[in-house]
């Protein structure tokens, strides 16, 4: 069996490492850049994201996708949300007909805020059992570092979600089975904008009892937004929402949380940008999500005030204190 | 409008606090120890819990609790829960017949598995109108400090849940409904079981990924439990489930957490106490709990591995690695 690992970042690298470990398959990794492709392959680790950190030597990496995808039973995808369809359009033809594509990515298309198994199901032109998702509450260092953490597999066709639980059944790495992609997948995208929120707030410094309301109601606008696109509500109240909420909402390692703390302590979007390198991955989403609430009557609050902070100047104590001080009410109001 | 608070440990002050500050209600406090009711009344100030903190100076206090009671339309009860039974026998002729009974308190009776408000029922036999129970994302310390936090006020009938959220809706402490007490009651219990073995796991050096799993799963367990006996699940996923459970797992203030992350660095259970100078909740309400699981058939697996390492010498290695290796199942197996 082999699995071929498309891209070489945080998670794609710690992910291909978790398979290799599971030892049920042979893993290549397809990265654009030579420099981290050479030193997979030539010494088992990835300088950029874990230096330092040994990767399993039986991993292979090249720069040719053609081979990376040649004879894979597993496609793993593990590039940039927004350019997973050019990436697609590009490995079209070198990707073989019966492979099932694994998603690993979590966010929504801008513009047309489709979910990435949505995107690939187009590009692809592929059924539902050969599309499937891995998520949960996965920080990529703590699993590159092979410390024990659980994990959710998702495919509305059951068969596959088994077949790709084996393949990554690592003994530090416990991967649950669900045929429910679509909450799988809401329950990924949203956490980053829920995360910047609760980042936002500890920067502001807000405490602990806040910051637990603020990820309680986060996961409840994710399970509105969820379930009116046909999604089980108790997804969201697992691994795959919670857990990976929980994990990302309360990590220093969260990417999306620190890049809101930095908003939160004073500094500007762009600011936030230039002091972190990159833009978290919930800034460029927060608007295809709640384009998505919109489009499905989903009232998003903390969604709405995301993007209010990171597109229209929003101010963080603007945004907050309102949440705050909304009128007292039953706690399941609107759901 | 006159509010009694029996008990001036931390959450009974700041929560005694809240209703003051909320400006609607008289508020007495009943405390056993002169020095602290002294402290209270003459300098707004409780030196055991929260020295240094300025609390509302209309605050009262006494150490009569027929005094206390005397002409109170709710009389709210933060006791440690063990001793709940003997202080309602104590206080029982001088309670108002028509005040409505508020529990504060976060535990099952050992020996009859009794939640809080059905020891209140009992004892003083008032119908489920007048006894009411306030729960949520709510560390003591934080809520003294007037930092912002959401809570639940949980009673069947609810125009008495609505007459309490006036009661104690300050500006910086925002109160839900609900009619679904014995959700918000289980949250709040189960909640101290989890955050000890949390605790555990962190005091082992597990990362934010085990310790979201645990959460996660923790909240699993609550949910059947509460389910099983009569609960709506949406309560537990809301703010006195999830909330405060996020809010205790976090935070380095909850006296639950620290006590299992010294069990977790290797300190026997004797020594915890020792250390802490108290029992944590948790311990003692963990075999009510798995008792209360075992009569209803429901599948505890996490609290079953704390009375295990509280009760019966089981190492924090055993009980954690034998959790992470279960066979590998359908998330929802046995919900």
């Amino acid at each position: 069996m082999k699995v071929a690992v498309m891209g070489c970042g945080s998670w794609g690298t710690a992910f291909a490492n978790v398979v290799a470990d599971a030892g049920v398959a042979e893993v290549e990794m397809w990265g654009r850049r030579a420099g981290v492709v050479d030193a997979i392959r030539q010494r088992a680790e990835n300088p950029d994201y874990f230096p330092g950190i040994e990767l399993n030597p039986k991993l292979t990496a090249t720069t040719e996708a053609a081979k990376a995808l040649h004879g894979a039973d597993f496609v793993v995808i593990a590039v940039p949300s927004q350019s997973l369809r050019e990436n697609l359009a590009a490995w079209r033809e070198h990707i073989p007909a019966d492979a099932v594509i694994v998603s690993l990515m979590k966010g929504i298309e801008l513009g047309t805020s489709r979910r990435m198994s949505e995107v690939i199901a187009e590009v692809l032109e592929l059924p539902a059992a050969q599309i499937a998702v891995v998520t949960g509450p996965n920080l990529a260092r703590e699993i590159a570092q092979r410390e024990p953490a659980t994990a959710v597999v998702a495919c509305p066709h059951e068969p596959t979600t088994v077949r790709l639980q084996k393949v990554c059944n690592a003994a530090y790495f416990r991967p649950y089975t669900t045929t429910d992609l679509i909450g799988a997948e809401l329950g990924g995208a949203v956490k980053n904008v829920i995360a910047l929120a609760v980042g936002v707030a500890i920067g502001m410094g807000f405490g602990d009892n806040a910051k637990a309301s603020l990820i309680t109601r986060g996961l409840a606008e994710t399970v509105r937004l969820a379930v009116s696109l046909g999604a089980d509500e108790h997804t969201l109240a697992g691994l795959a929402g919670m857990g990976d909420l929980v994990a990302t909402c309360t990590s220093s390692l969260s990417r999306n949380r620190t890049f809101g703390e930095k908003l939160g302590s004073g500094m500007s979007v762009e600011e936030a940008v230039a002091a972190t390198r990159q833009t978290a991955e919930g800034v460029k989403s927060s608007e295809s999500i709640l384009a998505l609430g919109r489009a499905n009557g989903v009232d998003m609050p903390i969604t709405e005030a995301v993007v209010g902070m990171m597109h229209h100047d929003l101010s963080p104590e603007e945004a907050l204190l309102a949440f705050m001080s909304r009128s007292t009410k039953p706690e399941r109001y609107g759901v």
